[in-house]
């Protein structure tokens, strides 16, 4: 009970003496479910081993980059195994791993990943954009894959320090930013399909440009029924590698047919869930005069986007009267529930489809016009510039807060 | 339309003048499809460098043996990128790879592999069971998920010239064999979600013993309903490693409810689709005295195993004549359809359920003794040593031809 207790408060570790640790080799039945609770050392950022990297590399120019292709000097990396728990972390210059050819990850794909980004203000201070949510989904696709949990703080902690070292990676100009992969694979040797043994937490850091270059540029969508992105009792609400790669193959049909990204479309009823890789919102126009803004509901098919939480709050903030925001709606109505593609298609042919738009932590905001279904195209509004007028006073609180331009509590710094 | 053709029958590459081999650089496009057929090189058997372990390993006693965990002394791999196609196969020295943090394999999950056994028989001879079978699958996965396809004879032409050069490894014991585990994984050194432009394909080599060391062990299965192991339009009928990371846990906690493995149960109406990482057999008695074998019918959610297809194979070469199996009954009738629950708790209360078993590369036979179905145990009929009157037969004459005492067109030699 106490060291239940303890684990609850996330005291840390190096408080134990050696004598409770030993007590706890083997775990401790939990008082609630009567299961073995992982009692091996969580991580431990004041243990951390900084090794240098003799030969840095010189940032390209932002405007060179392109996403995901360039990595800055130096990686995170924490070990973990079931006897021991986590091992050191070590900030340590970035390069290949040795990895063994029966590493559980290159079978059975025991990998989960986050997504965020490091923005530079205008003052140069760099801060991180809601880290607390990656953390704690990040431990949720840990549970759902059977990886080791850890305590999110800690490896925030961390991860502060490698963006710390490698600051001067943060582009400076607008709308660029640091993208941060938080990576955690099964390495135990051995083909054997269970709980991997063996786990390895590493972060690398990628400096990225804005997703559009000048301006939005709407994409058009296929409407998905021979594939599926997510079902019923899946892995979709979580942020698990299996999700991608299967992904590629309906990417490459639809973008043969002349589409942009896959709108997945779900039952017998073609319910939306996710465009491409990210979360997805319509706005209706209602009969009462009112605005609706649409996303489908977290049923264990929609993964729980940073994003697309940070629309809904600040959208639900305008409405209840917390924060408003300029030229959005005033009857404005948000809703978290099903969308079927007879409903847009009706909504279209009527002239209350206002407008659609993907979310998600690469694009922030991306803007759908058009949705190649069932052999014909349905159109979509966009404003002038690409946006509507809903996505459009959302983002721009949106980014205000990401880029430092609109103090929040979302922004953590991370240097002065 | 020339160079269709040429790879339509697989002729060697090494064939082509250098002259063909620009012409075709940037792809072909296919007569039927519009599409541009890649033409890079494909896998070539003729150009393989071998590298001789030269600290090799004494195979430990085959009675110590655990499932994949012990391996050879030398492995295969052969390097794929999209410009130059397959590269020089390599048989060397069984070790780690260097494999860069941003490898899609890590992020995304893009791998697939195989399982297969090669098994040494009376006579001192090694051979593999239906390896084509296999070739034809992996392709099959590659294609699914972007990895880049071979030819399957290539590969399996390298993959006899690996087990040959550690053919001292596959054990003498009967019932033991040599597991072969090909692999292709994405390679590309990008954090962004598409086809992989590199890629590795390895083949590691595993001596295995017996799945039951002693008789055979009937299993409880732990009929869920929580968790999918496939879906339509998802990825089941492939072997990809998305399909396995994801079932752990489900495993897990059939296991904490004292089950050995789920029963992947789809639909409202409970269809039985697979066991664990096995295909599935029922066997109904029928009231006109015929005995009927049923497995679920290849819809997209099952995987096209080699057991699975060697089983039904037997079964109806029993059935038609062309070879009769002793004690195997006489009226037997062989069904690739659909089975529910419900249909399985009426077979067995009313004394009409003869048998259940799992059939798979590891275990080949593993019989049911009980599925756990909503809270109550629906018990199954088992012979004395485990095995029931359908599958017994039929597994003395699948590993009487794996094992190569029953002579057989499935044995494909690699030593004499």
């Amino acid at each position: 009970m106490f060291l239940h207790s303890l684990r609850r408060q996330r005291l840390p570790l190096a408080l134990w003496t050696p004598r409770r640790l030993i007590a706890t080799k083997h775990g401790v039945p939990d008082p609630m479910t009567g299961e073995l609770m992982a009692s091996t050392p969580d991580i431990q950022p004041n243990r951390v081993e900084i090794i240098r990297n003799t030969n840095p590399a010189t940032p390209p120019p932002s405007h060179t980059l392109v996403f995901g292709h360039t990595f800055t000097d130096h990686m995170l990396t924490i070990p973990w195994n079931a006897v021991s728990g986590w091992g050191t972390p070590e900030i340590k210059p970035y390069g290949p791993f040795q990895m063994e050819p029966s590493a559980t990850v290159l079978h059975y794909a025991q990998t989960i990943f986050e997504g965020m980004k490091a923005y530079r203000d205008e003052h140069g201070k760099i801060t991180l954009f809601r880290p607390d949510m990656n953390m704690k989904r990040m431990n949720n696709s840990a549970r759902r894959i059977a990886l080791p949990t850890f305590n999110g703080n800690a490896l925030l902690d961390l991860i502060k320090q490698l963006i710390r070292i490698d600051q001067h990676w943060v582009p400076k100009e607008p709308g660029y930013s640091l993208y941060v992969r938080p990576t955690m694979i099964g390495t135990q040797k051995v083909i054997g399909v269970g709980p991997p043994s063996e786990a390895l937490l590493f972060v690398i850091l990628s400096p990225a440009g804005p997703y559009y270059a000048s301006g939005f540029k709407p994409v058009a969508l296929y409407g998905t029924t021979e594939f599926v992105r997510a079902s019923p009792g899946g892995t979709g609400a979580y942020k698990l590698g299996v999700n991608y790669a299967p992904g590629v193959l309906p990417q490459k049909s639809a973008a043969a047919l002349g589409y942009s990204q896959n709108l997945w479309l779900h039952g017998e009823d073609h319910q939306l869930t996710e465009v491409g890789t990210m979360n997805m919102f319509v706005v209706f126009g209602k009969e009462d005069g009112s605005t609706e803004l649409v996303t489908p509901p977290l049923d264990g098919m929609i993964l729980p986007g940073v994003t697309r939480d940070s629309v809904l709050t600040l959208a639900r903030e305008h409405v209840n009267g917390t924060k408003r925001l300029p030229n959005l709606p005033e009857n404005l109505v948000v809703s978290e529930r099903t969308v079927t593609m007879k409903e847009v298609k009706e909504a279209a042919a009527a002239g209350r489809l206002v407008e659609m738009f993907g979310a998600g932590t690469a694009a922030v905001i991306s803007p759908v016009d058009r949705i190649g279904y069932m052999g014909e195209d349905v159109h979509i509004p966009t404003g002038e510039d690409g946006m509507g007028p809903v996505s459009r006073p959302i983002w721009t609180e949106l980014v205000g807060r990401q880029w430092g331009s609109i103090p929040s509590e979302w922004s953590v710094p991370i240097t002065e």
